[in-house]
């Protein structure tokens, strides 16, 4: 195995990510035929740093100071500031281009040089015929005087360099302790090499000096760049000081030039004069030019998100240096930058029983091994602490809800052991191990109209359950025989977000109505209430208490407002009075002041906190590590919060019921389920009615969830494995249930959040650079990990009795909400409520008319509605089967919608892609032309977003 | 008078201020003047409208569509979408301004040509010797085509013409009903012309055809553009299809040049092809260059909010076009884009006693009947309402705090009662009457020292006040007579933003101060606490009632707990107890559940509603119309949510204190104050000393303000009146300590937001400009309205009662919150928590080291906290002193500052900047050359905006 660490430089530098933009994987240690010949192939052009440095100070005293820096953007020395500026996007005027040109033109041209230091190149340099011998002298020594850089090694103090003169000994051409420190060197890769441009003003020359030299073997020459990088090319632009500030701008074009990847691969490759300046014409073509009255040039563009791809470019134009490593490449995507649709090996039909089971074993079975292997990276150990929180504060909150939804049928000890055993069970078995187990949502649904149900008819709610799962067990493995899971290709976005979106407001209607029902059931006191006050009554051999009981029960409170006479009485907290035998009395003994608005301040705050904070995430402030934990970390912290706060006022709000001892939540029963309980026993061939429908939605769920793990943009290597996940959700269902514990399925949010924690990206070699994407550390580690620690928390399990409700259900109402804003259905939604002119620049609102994409949010909108009012009514049991619906309504809508339209709002389904070509993707107006513009938008590299579905 | 509504479109249309970028504040009409010979002065160039109609689907059906437009950016036809983009800034390919330039170079160039019409023109293009007469035919007939537009008048529905070919009559020339109702003319002002490129691929020509006309008549030509303009130029751009989509980005090219005030200028002079050309070469010098690896050309960069100034760019090349009316001007700015630092006349002593006062009151004279006149526009009736709820706002909350603060000495009805009379007072007779009086936050804080020093020693509250005003009323008028106003050139940002900042601290000090001690007041009752319950016990012959009043009062609570054996009890509430002649006994009976949580409630939910309405204004959501309304009217909707979620629960939340008549809140006193009550009479004379110190505040206070409200930025044309103000501020003194209404001082963000409200802004022209400030309708009206209305609200007082203190507890710490946020301290503080490199670019960190910033910032913070730890300790009185040295640190800071970095991190003194001429404002590096780039950033125009204090 190679260093760890090292691997992201290996063929993945930020440079031929910008130069061929292309999507391998990098190697890999397992079996990957593929990802190893593109490792090899031809050999990248190294990574260039750019530096110029200016002659300053003519006449008086002559020194050198680097002034502006380029790797891939442009940093500027900010003189006043002494600081560099932020990475930009360089803008040139064209007069300087063009300068330049004449000046190459003219100038020496030395390509392959043999120089072997500074040196040895300088009196290359100097040797031209206009300069006398005492200039040249002169001259010589200018360029051997040490230039100052302004280094940041520990603080931010700049690194004067003494500015005398400098001997030629061999010995001061080493580098600086300053410049061996630079932290700028560490952030480029090994094998960079670097460009001196040298440009100034110098009084004593009558003439304008250009001097462009390649060196053929790149070497370090002395201080001359503020990084002690092998210098490939040097660059000489200096002359008379009557052309003002022009020598600076020439300077900066040149460095702009060796920073473009086109011109820096035609220079390293050109062989005389001619290539050089060919080049500059062909970079001269591809300009962006901005309107001077409309464009300030001094400001500062910040980096683009994406940069240009570069077969977006110009093909080269000059014949000599076309080369079989041609920064071009052949496009793996259709010209709209859409992945190729073709169905993924996984999804296609075998045709014989378990076929598609038996695929996926055989495809993961080679893997295996890798899939521990792959996991010795220090990032595995933050992966696993992240996912550990994110899974135990989902186990908490599911169970506490598990626990309210079934009356203390199951709970948080359930809850954790079956997180434990069904996602540690998963992650050694399933077909894509990064998968995080969960109870969602909607099964939740289905388990509490499970439950009224059972209550409703005063059934054995476990035993029920029991065979409800092992139907459930049962349909689901007839769906694995018959490969059932190739179906998935019909769940477009439409789907899916119309899915999520519903689980999404379950959630938030769930989280709201839930802490109204805690306002009713302690209820706020009003000042305007007849009745008042509590006291403790004594039963008295009188007969006031004989008056009491007769009195009816709802009259009681009524009379307490009359003069009730002589009581015998005292003033003890109810608890107290009844130890002591005696009554508690009066309306105030019912209610505890203050818990209903103190748990509304906790889920409010909990809620608008865990918000907040995942927010830092994109502030200015802090370090960035201490965003990234602050923002990871959000509903833990906040949950932490929430309870802070309630030990400090320490009112009786209520708190998450956890048994005491290691055994289940209802008392008196087994771990195991009984098989009949008290039920009679046609109710285990009766639970196959329900069983159908809750495999229908956990076939949904899961797919769906499978589906967007395996999305293309994740760049996974080793492949999916729907069948054998669904096979191993399955026989998960009858243990669960078997159990007692709660029914799983995959978990969307928490496993794309794994996945995000197991990102491999390119270092960040260029300033100004984003990281880019490299895949994922496929891996069944992290994940088994995660799940035995979630095993040992159950001895944690007291700790959690302190945790309020009201903090759960604001976490709830949280993730609800972060998981509907993250759709694009809600960014169509706000569309409806934004003046035109206000909207955002969407590609979508550039190819679909406003009236068309308001339609089919319409469209959505009513299919939410109507599957929320199926959920709400005695109907709720079918729900499931109106899901599958939405499939139907999305292929309903190629009747209403344009091809074209349906690939801009959602995506095709597969038939229709088959049956329209190519002609069918292509946009309706019969003039192409004026749409490639356009088009060329969409080969933006598409990166993983997180954008559906929660818990 | 002119039209209402029309003036902003004389001389002052989008074009000129950009053109231009002059600093003239329009016609106005009063005494001007300067503007009035600014108004006449050289004709303006009009706006010209541009608009390119493409040639599309050849060889089928040939038609011309409109595909982008241009005022001052670029608007493209979303083809897919049917929609304008949003304006852009357009970027353009550098070979498509070439190929243009030799296009022209070789085609027709016609200027002054004396059309009359489409047809005429059409004929005078197509006489062109290359082609034939059946040609000549076909182009003619295409060119009379009547072309398709994206018109938006109602809805979004395109207009898609009838694509027949054009009769030539004069009657099918009219423009059409659509072109005539297009939304975008009525942006347009009048006097706008109109430019057409028409470009495109015509299969039947053998070589390209290109023509440029300059109309001398501009004429309506028919439906040819979208909007019913007399077109000035023409533009024809047509060749064979071999050039692949040249011909559009070359029809794109001329429409930009065209829309290039520089290029537009030129060729609206130009008298040959010559001078053409070399317009388009000096357009080329000076365009901005983007390297295509680093920048995508599809992308679309956002209107930038400035624009480049014309200044800035190069003059102009071509001999020919050079003018007297050349768009160039005489820079009014030094080379920092500061305005020169010369005193203002009203800021310059005269050396005689009242002086300045007469000088003022000589001055504003001039202008008072335009006061009244200027008001004369459907603008000041919003500014009223607008004024007048934050100003009752603001009486509501200062006079909630006042009677807390005073024991109820004085309250509400002060408090509106003083507002009414002072704020008219000062409207009718002040120097700037766009200040609108209010009392603010030192104020309040010295009248709590003074009463609270009252009331330790039994003093007599309002006479001593009366005296301590009597004293401060002098002081000012010594003051005034002195012409110590003249000083106000020494307070700096320094020592507004010190200021500022401790007010605003105050604020949010106080209100969370306020806000805790309601917890104090109305104790949470945790279940912990052993006392419970609250029952009504009846006077009992019997000897019960006797051993209560036997027991201590501390004991006699603790005593509940035990068993009260046989009392006479019922369960009446306490009110209703005391009213039947029982005692409320038990501990329960003096706490009050839910109000302390409650509160807080309130508390957070008005603070945090002010500040997401503010925000708002920013939001993409609901048209401008709406968001300004609910972004304007943030703290009363804030207040009216409070007050109606209060009313919703009915608790008895602590609710503003009102008389309910129309007297004194303090009961028993007359309205006017006696001079001496039961004080002494040596405290008459006593009083001078507090006196002193008031005075102090009173004049950092009032002057601090009128400099922010006269800053240069605003572009009052009326002048300032320092010692006028100050004089009327003294006037008001006497009256308010006489009839003890609170004392008022201007009140910055109050005067602020009238100001802003008052904005005269030259219409939005071109889409994509942001509208440019022109002025301040400066008239007395509109602060005479608001507060004879805030009179006539004396007499809603009844209705005020319901308003929950907790609401304005909120609002107040609103208030503190939006005030330190807005001021540059605050960004800098800001700075310290954050990474360099995740810093933003301000100007400041450019030009100054981060090192420096930092102990500026240091030092601003130091003297804070000095100030909080006075403020706070006995010593509190001496407090004005203190403030007064800050301008003393200031001076100090020349000591450890240069004057580089103290001109970026606040301003120059007066006497300093006399010292340090020229030399003093360079930057200190020597080599000049590299800071022109950034100093030309700071020519970017000062928009006003609200940067300091509060109320």
């Amino acid at each position: 195995m190679r260093p760890q660490g090292q691997e992201e430089f290996d063929g993945h530098t930020a440079y031929d990510n910008v130069l061929t933009g292309e999507l391998d994987s990098g190697p890999g240690s397992g079996p990957s035929p593929d990802t190893d010949s593109q490792g090899q192939g031809v050999p990248k052009d190294p990574l260039l740093f750019i530096q110029l440095n200016e002659l300053l100070g003519w006449p008086q005293v002559l020194e050198w100071r680097e002034t502006g820096r380029w790797v891939l953007f442009e940093e500027k020395l900010e003189v006043g500031g002494g600081r560099w500026s932020a990475p930009h996007v360089p803008t040139l005027a064209l007069p300087s281009l063009q300068k330049l040109r004449s000046l190459l033109a003219e100038g020496l041209v030395l390509l392959d040089c043999p120089a072997q230091s500074l040196l040895e190149l300088v009196e290359q340099v100097t040797r031209v015929e206009s300069l006398s011998p005492e200039l040249r002298g002169q001259l010589q020594s200018l360029l051997l005087q040490r230039p100052q850089h302004l280094i940041r090694t520990t603080g931010t103090r700049p690194c004067r360099g003494s500015a005398h003169p400098r001997e030629s000994s061999h010995d001061e051409e080493a580098p600086l302790k300053e410049q061996r420190q630079n932290a700028l060197r560490h952030k480029l890769p090994p094998g960079a090499e670097a460009g001196a441009v040298l440009a100034g003003e110098l009084g004593f020359l009558a003439q304008p000096l250009g001097a462009f030299v390649r060196l053929r073997d790149p070497v370090v020459l002395g201080s001359l760049t503020e990084v002690p990088l092998p210098s490939r090319f040097f660059c000489l632009l200096l002359g008379p000081p009557t052309l003002g500030r022009s020598y600076h701008e020439m300077g900066r074009a040149m460095a702009v030039l060796l920073s473009d990847p086109q011109f820096q691969w035609s220079v390293r490759r050109a062989s005389n004069l001619h290539d050089l300046l060919a080049a500059l014409d062909a970079f001269l073509e591809e300009v962006t030019v901005l309107p001077p009255g409309r464009w300030d040039p001094t400001s500062r563009i910040p980096p683009p998100k994406c940069l240009p791809s570069p077969h977006k470019r110009l093909p080269l134009q000059t014949q000599e240096v076309k080369d079989s490593s041609a920064p071009r490449r052949a496009r793996a995507e259709d010209r709209h930058g859409h992945p190729q649709h073709t169905p993924s090996p996984e999804l296609q039909r075998t045709g014989r029983l378990f076929g598609g089971l038996v695929q996926d074993v055989r495809r993961k079975a080679s893997w295996y091994p890798s899939d521990f292997l792959d996991a010795l990276h220090p990032q595995c150990f933050s992966a696993v602490l992240y996912i550990y929180l994110a899974t135990i504060t989902n186990a908490i909150t599911f169970g506490g809800l598990l626990g309210e939804a079934t009356d203390g049928a199951q709970g948080v000890l359930e809850s954790f052991l079956g997180t434990a055993v069904a996602g540690a069970a998963f992650c050694l078995m399933a077909g894509q191990p990064l998968t995080i187990l969960s109870s969602t949502g909607p099964v939740l649904v289905f388990e509490r109209l499970l439950f009224n149900f059972s209550r409703d008819y005063s059934l054995d709610y476990l035993p029920f359950r029991l065979w409800v799962g092992i139907w459930v067990a049962t349909f689901c493995l007839v769906l694995v025989a018959t490969e059932a899971s190739v179906l998935v290709r019909y769940f477009t976005r439409f789907t899916e977000e119309g899915f999520c979106a519903l689980i999404s407001l379950i959630f938030i209607y769930d989280a709201v109505g839930k802490m109204l029902s805690l306002t009713r059931a302690y209820p706020i006191q009003r000042p305007g209430s007849p009745a008042y006050g509590c006291f403790c009554q004594y039963p008295d051999p009188g007969g006031n208490e004989s008056q009491w009981t007769r009195t009816k029960p709802e009259d009681r409170d009524g009379i307490l407002s009359m003069d009730l006479g002589l009581v015998n009485a005292s003033l003890l907290p109810p608890p107290e009075c009844v130890r002591r035998g005696g009554h508690p009395r009066g309306p105030s003994c019912h209610t505890v002041p203050d818990i209903a608005l103190f748990s509304l301040l906790l889920f409010l705050t909990s809620f608008l906190f865990a918000m907040a904070l995942k927010h830092v995430k994109t502030s200015r402030f802090f370090p960035s590590v201490v965003r990234k934990v602050l923002s990871d970390f959000s509903s833990v912290l906040a949950i932490l919060l929430g309870c802070g706060l309630d030990a400090f006022l320490g009112l009786a709000t209520p708190k998450l019921m956890v048994p005491r001892e290691f055994k289940p939540t209802l008392p008196g029963r087994d771990w195991l389920v009984s098989s009949f309980g008290t039920n009679p026993w046609w109710l285990s061939v009766a639970a196959a009615l329900p069983a159908l429908l809750l495999s229908i939605l956990i076939f949904m769920d899961q797919q769906i969830t499978a589906v967007i793990l395996n999305r293309a943009e994740y760049r996974l290597r080793k492949g999916a494995g729907f069948h054998l996940d669904f096979f191993c959700v399955a026989l998960l269902m009858l243990l669960t249930s078997a159990l007692g514990l709660p029914w799983y399925v995959s978990a969307t949010v928490i496993s794309l959040a794994h996945m995000d924690s197991l990102r491999r990206e390119s270092r960040a070699c260029a300033p100004g650079e984003p990281p880019s994407f490299l895949g994922i550390r496929e891996q069944r580690l992290t994940g088994l990990v995660v799940f035995i620690l979630t095993g040992i928390s159950i001895f944690l399990a007291p700790i959690l009795k302190f945790i309020p409700m009201p903090v759960l259900y604001g976490i709830f109402l949280y993730m609800g909400v972060a998981a509907i804003s993250s759709i694009q259905f809600t960014k169509r939604v706000q569309l409806l409520l934004m003046p035109a002119k206000h909207q955002p620049d969407l590609l979508l609102l550039r190819h679909v008319r406003l009236s068309r994409v308001h339609l089919f949010t319409a469209i959505q909108l009513a299919c939410l509605g109507l599957l929320w009012i199926v959920k709400s009514t005695p109907a709720a049991i079918i729900f499931p089967i109106m899901l599958l619906g939405l499939v139907g309504v999305r292929k309903a809508l190629e009747w209403v919608f344009s091809p074209q339209e349906l690939l801009w709002l959602d995506e095709l389904m597969p038939e229709k892609e088959r049956s329209t070509p190519e002609k069918g993707l292509e946009p309706e107006c019969s003039f192409s032309g004026s749409e490639s513009e356009e088009s060329e938008l969409m080969y933006q590299p598409k990166a993983p977003e997180i954008n559906i579905s929660v818990n």
